[in-house]
């Protein structure tokens, strides 16, 4: 184990993402807290919509500290969705009871409008609330994680107005070039602001989530992805915001290497199909990597649960590691196997 | 433009295929035969069911020579569907309209039995049938393209019941090794005789497409992917059978480069997201690549068609290169489009 003495004391995330490799590597679970949580299910039934939940900051606050009163996590994400940005914009954005989300598409419309961002961000006072409070009630060892998703992955949202197969945004971003590029200006600004105001609330890291990076050739990769996520990254870095970036182009595929070298994030998230050993070669030996147990094994547990951990600690095992799932957990997982996954990380150093 | 003198009059794909580069790449498009077209549309209706339809070999036919009929293509691929391999094991098969195919998921159930492959095979003469008659058919310049689904791809179908996201077979594969590794084997040797008959019957390159490779770990990837891909080359070369054959894994990412140095495949078939950049330096030089034009520019056209295809011929300039999509033409692309691209194709050398 290598100790940088100045960072002792120091909580073992942020450690991690500093560039230090633990032999136990800290881990924390993509929507950790969230529907595979009985406990969750219940207050979320407190709340009319699920935007009504994360903006109650009562709620979403103890919806982050529920999954750490069972389980030993290094780290607690704020509890928010990668659409509030939209809706502050002053996009309709509706969550739909097993659909997901639904908005009125942008391609549906000509000459878009949208809130300005000063206001956007002020309308989004109740998440940086909630950081706050977060801030102040978890525990000493636990790193707070604020988030965004990232400009093409929320404009994909508002551009055909649902999930599923991102064919009308790619075709969209082809057909009106000048008002893709604009909005993904737009959400640039929009989200380094929205993770300057997490970071001054109390957020110690901060990941984007680029949940629609597979299937974009190069060429529309570069534009839509990396240019982007790199004029974000700078943003948040004029803005004077020194937390650490975790990007997480999640199905960048060929695409990961130059995602890890251009963008300028600080560590990077890995999907449950990225071959660690070849990523390796490609990216600095200090960057940090986080992931990728396959989330279907915390649907399962039990041996093949075993396996994979064994596996993924393998695959990591000289680079900075965060250990965490290639997906967020999904609502199918069972609470004793995220306690057995967390034990069995805590105990591989044994 | 370099020319090996031996294949002087051979089929221009099968030229590249043999590791030629031509300056003006053969062309033909994944689901080239097919909705797009109204006349697909018109004959599709003198069949009850999608099977029904791909079992009778003069309609089966007639929709492989309806492109043709409009587009300067250099190859032709037989109509059929991955699906056919569990309908002739004894797996019911159902197509629903704007749902895509249903089975009964094998996950539901314990003791699996299929038909044995010899009677399967022999199920499946009318497809080897619409082969034959292709292969007296095409226009001699162009290539008959048989193909089959990969062993993995066509499994998930028959774990779960249903394309769209692949948890529930991933799980499977966690949960019930023994079996779902027998069911892969299963598949191997049914889809090498499947892909015999074919080329007994006329085909003269066959392709695997490999629809699932997205979201696998680097163990499972070659659990399912590489060993029974594999397995069902060196099988088909056991077989006596020469054709070159074309693997199509899509999705594979960052497995792609594994994918081609271990299959034993001989050229490579690159879903949109691939960066050709990148990728060279994995792959032998005289490997044939296919691909990658992102099939929204059919639905598109004009200055975004010419754009993406000037990008696509670039990208493959020093390799032996089929042009080609990176995913199948949806149904709505425009016939008018798919002309404007085979010309430009066709016009890459002036």
């Amino acid at each position: 184990m290598t100790i940088d003495s100045s960072l002792v004391g120091t909580k073992r995330l942020l450690r991690v993402l500093a560039g230090e490799r633990l032999e136990t590597p800290p881990i924390w679970i993509m929507r950790q807290a969230g529907r595979y949580l009985p406990e969750y299910r219940e207050i979320r039934a407190q709340a009319k919509t699920f935007l009504d939940f994360c903006y109650a900051p009562s709620l979403a606050a103890e919806a982050v500290l529920q999954p750490l009163r069972r389980f030993d996590l290094d780290a607690a994400i704020l509890f928010s969705d990668i659409l509030v940005i939209p809706d502050a914009l002053g996009r309709k954005v509706e969550f739909l009871e097993g659909e997901g989300p639904r908005l009125p598409p942008l391609l549906d419309e000509t000459n878009w409008r949208f809130e300005d961002v000063e206001r956007a961000i002020q309308r989004l006072a109740p998440v940086y609330e909630t950081v706050d409070r977060l801030s102040k009630a978890l525990p000493a060892p636990v790193t707070l994680i604020g988030f965004a998703g990232s400009p093409w992955t929320v404009a994909t949202y508002m551009l055909q107005g649902q999930g599923g197969e991102k064919d009308r945004s790619r075709r969209g971003a082809y057909e009106r070039p000048e008002e893709v590029d604009a909005l993904l200006e737009l959400l640039v600004e929009a989200t380094a602001r929205h993770l300057e105001a997490q970071a001054k609330a109390g957020a110690e890291v901060l990941q984007i989530f680029e949940s629609w990076a597979e299937g974009l050739s190069e060429s529309l990769f570069e534009r839509v992805v990396l240019k982007p996520t790199t004029a974000l990254v700078k943003r948040l870095r004029a803005l004077g915001v020194t937390q650490p970036v975790i990007g997480f182009p999640r199905g960048a595929g060929l695409h990961y290497p130059r995602y890890a070298a251009e963008t300028g994030v600080n560590a990077l998230g890995l999907d449950t199909s990225v071959p660690v050993s070849r990523l390796r070669a490609f990216v600095p030996k200090e960057m940090a990597l986080q992931g990728n147990l396959d989330p279907q094994l915390l649907v399962l547990g039990g041996q093949p649960l075993r396996d994979g951990v064994a596996k993924v600690l393998a695959a990591f095992e000289d680079r900075p590691h965060i250990f965490n799932l290639g997906h967020g957990i999904t609502p199918e997982a069972k609470p004793e196997h995220v306690a057995e996954l967390v034990a069995a990380v805590k105990a591989s150093a044994a």
